[in-house]
């Protein structure tokens, strides 16, 4: 397929290769100009403008935050203004389920078609081709994605045809995994404490009725106390949790434990964190104990 | 091995069966005499009294609390007065690191071995030999009860030669247990309100990066409302992290999420979920959200 | 002075009859205009645009929510369109500390002074001229205001010559009053369920430490509950709490009393509390409780 | 009256010395003696034991926590033992609705009187004769204590029949003193880390709404930041909080607001406020927000 990229990031470069080593025919643009080289010599070609990304089948768009999403997207030179009819804008950042349907009303109204296709993994899994994609949009519109997402993905799951949806269930997950960062912080807190030794106490845990990828990736993380590893900074980890609450307010739900993420969140930033990868909210239990010194 | 076994609960029939199977000799004992009669038809004796089931190289106790623990170890007929010097008490109740502390010491005075090995698993696993045993005590206690434990669970873990420890590690197991219920039940509850399909939102946590069986186990009774199960008890859960936070409260570590989930148990079992298992604690929030009626 | 007066709600009603009352030259504007009316029989002008509200000295705004504030203040026969040059913007309604610095700085462009004045006290406190006025801004513009002040409340605060100070101050202010109910709640909750008399509790309680007029007046609406006053609903005390929060993230200031009662307000809306009084979130306690049916 | 002292520390000094400054025969005991003197030149005997101390119509105990109370109560030569028929303890201190219902039984078993008695007011109101006495007994019991109420305090409260009654409305009571610490610690962190002079702020506070001897008194330590008063250590309030979340547990109430305030003292003694006032917790905001180092 003729796809444009926009946004060659820790996690969309990864993408962007994958996708041009799987035989696509590949269009990148990102900000910093110098984010493309790496990519055109692997055989992608270097965009001159955002509107000259959206000249394929698709455009791909992979950024940090709302923000940067809309910037792209609406405005003189935009997505909306200069992609073809008919043809699609796959949003795989994590943005705010407003954007998502500010977006979906925005394309439909232009004769466009909008997937949303977030991604569960970290750099080393977009990289890898080991991103799991969360899918919103009708099932033409994903079936015409089909090909893209197989060259970045290990799985595709088709979870509703509002493309929002998609954007809601990608912020739940990453509520999920903070409450797995802050309930290991918690515990290792106590049991460290305890003078018990960690790593054996997450060997227990992790083979037994917490094995999964997420307890061993941010126990490993939490254990060693690695957090500069630029996977995941602490203000994105607040953005997402914050759009996560504002999309629960709006539905009205009420959620206690990510209300106490979000302060945890901001704690970390407020006390030397914000470089921090966002698995650093676990020392804070330990701080708060007396264990670590702030 | 002879080995006495005290408490033939929802958990301890099981595990006192799989004891007979085997080929270990069994004296079973329990307060309310009719539960002990499917063992003996099973090739364990009945014993008399506590004093009866003393008699071994070893007796197993798995009650269901402090105050019943308490009751059958200490005082007149007790496990203490009766055990024979070398004889081991292997407890196998989630007590309290207190009592667990107060059995080390009272053990050691009586010339008596005590080992604790708080167990991970539901009544099912406890029934197909499938328990993740958490054992404490010195490295001679912890393998003359081996033989034991290969016979109740698929896997021991040693994990310190001080018994309350393992005591700790089990509270601190439930407490990450419980902290999954309510991500869970707050995740469910903000995708459940957005109108998206509960099921395929749950195949899909549980084929990514949630793949552990406590996200399937704890999940599947979120998603299906088992919540009448006889599994775990909303007051146990309640005992459990109380216990937890008692035992952290004494080290002075502060444990906010675990707040939270003690809240959300008295919440449960004060609005009618007495009877329920814990897990119910996950439609708090989808009540509180208007979604599931009180 | 000449004062215009944008916003006829329960609170502006009463505060522009008492601007009149005092011999100011009044012109009230509101977007249903049947609530001018009573005012224009006590002596006022109703005017016929927010433009036509802008020819005094001042105009003052008393709106419901930040939108509503943006809506009479920039575009197309807006305020600061409107406003002479050296005229004052008085905005009393409780906005966000952002709004109150885009105005700050759109005023200042236009060559217009901007106060920001908002007030403590219910409907009855405004009809009685009896708010407490929250001031912000230079000294010659507070100066300035002080015949409006002195007409409309009991007592002016110049708390900072930046307004956007003085809207914190006030956010701060709805945050300590709605910790006040829930403690209150809780503390009656607690009290009640023993079968303890609420009113003499709360007797007790505002004799001595907590005789303030924040205990007595919400005391007595928990104790009654009475909860369909009217004074000020649920989403206005949540849009408040959001406010809080919101000035508080961007400071990087944790709250996790305000996160608290963020939830509360959202399962207060979300359980059929839409159209009670804020105050209402004290019974959640006590449902939690199983004290009182939802 | 004759009346027995038992308790000579910050609190106890000054009340027995108001109860033999209105002419009471006051005999006092304490376990550190040398405490004993001041009051004996004030007129006071010294006992030679608790046994010494009861006999007179009355005793009171004004102690640390229950342990201390339980001591002196229970066992050989205790109060129970050694107080006359009809003779009536006025426990003072602040101890658990659990012990203060076996002293009611106790005493009732033995044919003596059993009235519970806590105080509001800090060691000042001790001294001053000022305290609020929050009195449970039955009409003839409390009648019986009155002339030595009023020597030691400014106002009694006669809540119920029921002594154990007394002590809940006394820990909900610091509850709800611990939530206005909270919420002023929250506030003070928010405007204070806007730059907002925090005197003129709580100066506005207490001037309008919060116009309640318990901000004036906690939001005054706060600003000053004066924690070492010895007047209510961190130890102190954190048994409180237990206690009233305990007996909240009880009863199946749920209090997140106690939730958090407990995890906050936690907090607060592990890094370093163990020896503090417990106002000290409305400094954990600011040191979250990195306002103040840790």
């Amino acid at each position: 397929m003729r796809v444009g990229f926009i946004g060659l990031g820790h996690m969309g470069s990864g993408m962007a290769e994958n996708l041009t080593a799987a035989g696509h025919e590949v269009t990148v643009y990102n900000r910093t100009p110098g984010k493309m080289q790496p990519l055109v010599e692997r055989g992608a070609r270097a965009a001159e403008s955002i509107a000259d990304a959206c000249l394929g089948d698709a455009v791909i768009t992979m950024l940090a935050d709302d923000a940067a999403v809309e910037r792209v997207s609406f405005g003189n030179g935009g997505i909306i203004e200069s992609l073809g009819r008919g043809a699609i804008h796959i949003s795989m950042s994590t943005i705010s389920v407003d954007l998502s349907e500010k977006l979906t009303a925005a394309h439909a109204n232009a004769g466009q078609r909008f997937v949303s296709a977030p991604v569960f993994g970290r750099p080393d899994a977009a990289a890898a081709a080991k991103l799991f994609i969360v899918a919103g949009g009708t099932l033409d519109d994903l079936a015409a994605c089909e090909p893209l997402f197989e060259a970045m993905g290990q799985k595709t799951f088709r979870v509703s045809d509002r493309p929002p949806d998609a954007n809601l269930i990608k912020l739940s997950g990453n509520f999920l995994i903070a409450s797995v960062i802050e309930s290991l912080g918690e515990a290792v807190a106590l049991v460290g404490k305890a003078g018990i030794d960690k790593m054996k106490y997450l060997d227990l845990l992790t083979s037994t009725l917490f094995n999964a990828p997420v307890y061993k990736t941010y126990g490993g993380l939490i254990v060693d106390q690695k957090f500069d590893t630029g996977g995941f900074s602490a203000p994105l980890g607040l953005k997402d949790i914050r759009l996560a609450l504002s999309a629960a307010e709006k539905l009205r739900v009420p959620m206690p434990l990510a209300s106490l993420l979000r302060d945890r969140l901001i704690t970390l930033i407020a006390t030397g964190g914000e470089a921090l990868d966002w698995t650093a909210i676990a020392l804070l239990a330990a701080k708060d104990a007396g264990e670590v010194s702030r």
